[in-house]
């Protein structure tokens, strides 16, 4: 008997598949899911792969939410294209306009994307990653509900508030961060608290404004940004790119909205930049190769790593030897497939 | 006897001026960083004000630096421009490139701008709020020497690379933030040198790559990033986008240019965008609108201020008031114009 259990990634995506549609999911949504869920458990980040369905399933429980939503696309300038997700899930709206906008980025060099009406609940890397595969250099900025103080403030306003940004390397991956503009991700201290640690000083502070080592006064407070009062303008970045830029909700907005499911409605806002309309003489290659010397001279450095390095060594691996979840939330995922 | 020189803001154009057209620049060249440094003086900002002055002149020991560059500026996509700022110095380049910019940017929706060739001593909010004044949302990244260390490393490898933003507001200056990708500006460590007081822990690592709270020890050695890894992501992001994207420098190559004076010569990369064309109807003003409710719900909150606002108040009084700096720098201007 163990606690464990072993799937392959197909498995994993039959399994996360199977409880969606289970739940009423189109099979364009639900599949848009699956995949970006197996992509996160294919990259060992377990807190964006299987583990999510759950929250996708919960946040079903929002009236607002639509199954089968289907992502309208439109354009609202020469190098500004729209997506009204039709209040579904962020996967299929990000699948479906990455082409488009592409497109639109080589066109004109720069280019942008609005999506609206959209629940997200997965990592930014996936949309960033599939931007940078087609040779682009990408930016998404997404909001959350709020759980975030300003700078200098001692109660919830900003989301997590994620900036993401991807840039294409040559014959591998690419250089990817998404970081959310909390000192921490919000579920590193639920998983605190069910853990029953406590939490290092600096992440939260408790209701009264008070610096907390406790996982749930923190919980019920706010959680503080990274870096004081530069990643506090990160934040207010975000909230202004993903909600009053492209007419969406703030934070506080979306948590006015979210029914008690965690599950925030709003909007994300995406750049993509073409490397070879950046420069004179349109050599793209040459911009590339010139950014593989300044890796090299990071990595020359021991201790250093590039962002996301640790995923694609872990996307090696999976797909010979699979992955490994939790029996609970096998079991879970399981029971909500029936 | 007084070791402190009260000037009105013409006054200190006028002293900015004299000594950089004494020392060749064309007056073109001369009134862009005149500007630049009377703005900073405007607002309270004295380390990019008249402070900079002897920077400037100390650059021009640089046999690269051109004196009486001429911005070049030419299309490179649809959305984006290019300024060949011919080694001359940035404000002239960013005067002159806001205009067409700011065309591009309501042309396509999203624009970039990309300026080669610069020597950037000032700071970005500038620009950004140039931009901002014309009803655009802006970004502005620049990289400089390499002073900072990437991530788990601890040698300089990244510039202090700051990240600007700016989104304007409806009958007040915009909400403009202007960060260091360092935890603090080099000078301020340069500051506590001269001060004789030791710096905080957190600031930088020694040659030794160990903790430092001595500044001589910590310029020597290198500037850690703000909020750990996720402020060096963002420095890198900065290196990438001013440097390798743009066919510009990197920090440890315009180290490697800079003749000893620290000037460094590299790339600047702008994003405007154009509220109108994100939404739907393009209706920018109910965007802006949606703001002010994000402001007042920060400001309600005791303790915060929205970035710049202490500018903006000391716009309000230096206009009035004018300005006091030290005799010994008036002094140090006041030679360099003979």
């Amino acid at each position: 008997m163990t606690d464990i259990v072993h799937l392959s990634l197909d498995e994993a995506h039959a399994l996360a598949l199977s409880a969606l549609i289970a739940r009423g999911l189109s099979a364009d949504q639900a599949g848009a899911v699956a995949d970006t869920v197996t992509a996160a458990e294919r990259d060992c980040c377990p807190s964006h792969g299987l583990f999510r369905i759950p929250f996708y399933v919960n946040a079903l429980k929002n009236p607002d939410v639509n199954r089968r939503a289907v992502p309208q696309i439109s354009d609202l300038a020469p190098g500004v294209l729209h997506v009204d997700a039709q209040f579904g899930f962020a996967p299929l709206a990000l699948k479906r306009s990455a082409d488009p906008l592409a497109d639109k980025a080589r066109a004109n060099g720069i280019a942008a994307l609005a999506i609206n009406n959209v629940y997200h609940i997965a990592a930014l890397w996936p949309e960033l990653e599939r931007l940078a595969d087609k040779g682009l250099v990408a930016f998404a900025f997404t909001g959350s509900i709020s759980y975030v103080a300003p700078a200098g403030g001692t109660k919830a306003l900003y989301g997590t508030n994620p900036m993401g940004f991807a840039w294409p390397r040559i014959g591998r991956p690419p250089m990817v961060f998404d970081q959310a503009s909390s000192v921490t991700a919000r579920g590193e201290i639920q998983l605190h608290l069910r853990d029953g640690k406590s939490i290092p000083e600096g992440w939260a502070i408790g209701p009264d404004g008070q610096p907390t080592t406790d996982p749930q006064t923190g919980l019920a407070g706010a959680q503080l940004p990274f870096g004081g009062h530069k990643g506090a303008a990160i934040a207010l970045m975000v909230e202004l790119l993903a909600g009053a830029l492209i007419g969406d909700m703030f934070g506080y907005e979306a948590k006015a909205r979210d029914h008690g499911t965690g599950a925030p409605l709003g909007g994300e806002f995406l750049i993509a930049i073409d490397p070879a309309r950046c420069v004179r003489g349109g050599n793209a290659q040459a911009s590339l190769e010139h950014a593989e010397a300044l890796f090299a001279k990071i990595l020359e450095q021991d201790g250093t790593r590039l962002p996301s390095d640790r995923r694609f060594a872990a996307r090696q691996r999976t797909p010979i030897e699979g992955i490994h979840i939790p029996k609970s939330l096998h079991d879970t995922i399981t029971q909500m497939s029936a």
